[in-house]
């Protein structure tokens, strides 16, 4: 509250200026929001050490944004001062294209606007992400977050939790479906989450042991261990549906095999060639490999409101700012459960 | 009629035996074919050859049969004799898991009984195919050939024509839509036909631009030469539909790139590994690869109707038994326009 008073009376002595140079005016569709937390994703680690070459510095990285809306601009109704809400991996796009229309601004025929390293309209140079104290979105980017959500573990939700949860509403996976969650980080322990809450039978499909106990905690009705080629064979042609979470190239071979006939496995982590795919896995059941990125603005709030409904967050580990460093090194070695979430008062110390 | 009446009159004096070790006896629900053409298919010749290591000799391939009923079982009631039938690839299936239920038994779980080469119920030791005077079929497993179609370019519909046919219906490939069909021999030639008479917008593409002119008589609206880059780039992104028959390993991800958001490639002739695929390829554009195999026998009676009213069939040239060694030579090379029929009478030289 003191914030936001002394927010609406910077705003009426003078109008905001630029800040630190990365943000905005108030625009009248903008919300200008107060940072809480910001989770910690892989693409922020590819981003930092430019792996996928189109990193432009400075870089301020963080697309799992959550916070308290300051200020709205004069065309914001349906956003309040003090509103708890979130941002997610876009913050804008063309708004026009056959994808914008149809909700999916992720696949947005011009090219959506990410939350960071994204070209930035109002700016010029790139957009700069939640690893901040402030931001400032337009409305149409913006998602309400239910206030019964533990604020800090929702923040993954806005990439870890929309890139699982959308493909298993496209794919319309549904009670009584045998579903496989291949890999348990932080898409994974979520994509777990999702289909247990949508009544599947959860198999959770890992290539360690050591992780049986804590995949049936999250939901798991059993876990199958990849390199066992007996049960890997007991579980053949029996999944209605593959959540494949790996997040670099791997063989899908293996995994094909256990989808049923006319059955899809959907790709959300390799972005990067996986091994050669034999064309009689998918020819022999008329079987399917299909992508997925993220979800649009719609998907996400829905996707918010089904966790507010079911209390589904994100089981997060907390660090200061000042330990980022250290997070992504552990983060490289899987070593975190499930998500790493920054703290954003720690940039007050 | 001839032929006819001597057959029904050799069933009075004798029943039926076990013709050349191979035929067996009519039974209640079998149809006795004299064939009059066979196609030549590529599996035939990897069955030949012992390609994918399981030919059992003797082994009599063909799986494109066409032919008339001699003779029925007592049980037979909806083919005549003298009607003009065919044989594709399988005689017999389980009959009671979900897919034979479904009529799709080229996915029976228990493995359908294909034309040669497949465990024999009845006689023991495999099934023999097509390249023959005559076959005895159950009646499930026989289709009707429309007489408006010339019997020997209708032959090739029973393999290389389904398994066009069946992914275009899957997907649902209607009126308007782009639709890619890569590679053009005897799959390939039979795409462009069926999808220019489902109304879609047909483009052929292939490394080969001799086969230009070609793939524009058959029905291709344009042409599209995958080697070249600038074409290829011109397509990015616009194509509902691709249907993939290049018949060996190769790399898919350029064609992906010419698949539509939510758009899917289906492969049909490569039952090996393609290349590595570019998970981006999928997951940029939520974009789909799956696989199909031939088609069901109600389907496949629904592809026969089709070509019936459509007068669809294959581009055929015809050689003598003789001739097989020579053929599977040029098919090897591709040099066939597009598909071999054996004329049996041939047989008799």
């Amino acid at each position: 509250m003191e914030k936001i008073k002394a927010f609406a009376a910077h705003q009426e002595a003078a109008p905001l200026k630029p800040y630190e140079l990365q943000r905005r005016d108030l625009q009248e569709n903008d919300i200008f929001i107060d940072i809480e937390y910001c989770g910690v994703c892989h693409s922020d680690l590819h981003f930092v050490k430019n792996d996928w070459g189109m990193s432009q510095y400075p870089l301020v990285p963080g697309h799992e944004i959550i916070g308290r809306v300051l200020g709205v601009g004069a065309n914001v109704t349906d956003f309040k001062e003090g509103e708890l809400v979130g941002v997610g991996c876009m913050v804008d796009s063309c708004r026009q294209c056959s994808a914008c229309e149809e909700g999916l601004e992720q696949y947005c025929e011009k090219g959506s606007v990410f939350t960071y390293n994204g070209p930035d309209k109002y700016m010029g140079g790139m957009t700069f992400g939640g690893y901040s104290q402030q931001i400032v979105v337009d409305k149409d980017f913006v998602l309400h977050v239910p206030e019964n959500l533990d604020a800090k573990a929702a923040a993954p939700l806005l990439c870890a939790g929309i890139t699982t949860y959308s493909p298993l509403k496209h794919w319309n996976v549904k009670k009584g479906d045998r579903v496989g969650v291949i890999g348990l980080g932080g898409l994974g322990h979520m994509g777990v989450k999702f289909a247990h809450a949508m009544g599947a039978e959860v198999v959770m499909i890992t290539s360690s042991p050591s992780k049986s106990e804590d995949a049936k905690k999250l939901g798991a009705h059993d876990v199958l261990i990849s390199k066992d080629e007996e049960q890997m064979a007991q579980y053949a042609n029996s999944f209605d549906f593959l959540l494949n979470t790996i997040p670099v190239g791997h063989d899908v071979n293996p995994y094909l095999g256990l989808l049923k006939r006319d059955a899809t496995m959907v790709i959300v982590g390799a972005v990067e060639p996986v091994e050669p795919v034999h064309g009689g896995q998918l020819i022999f059941q008329r079987k399917r490999m299909a992508g997925s990125l993220i979800g649009g603005i719609k998907e996400t709030q829905e996707m918010l409101d089904f966790c507010g409904e079911h209390n589904i967050v994100c089981d997060v580990e907390m660090i200061d700012m000042q330990e980022i460093n250290t997070a992504y090194e552990r983060m490289q070695k899987s070593d975190v459960k499930y998500r790493f979430v920054i703290d954003i008062k720690s940039l007050e110390k």
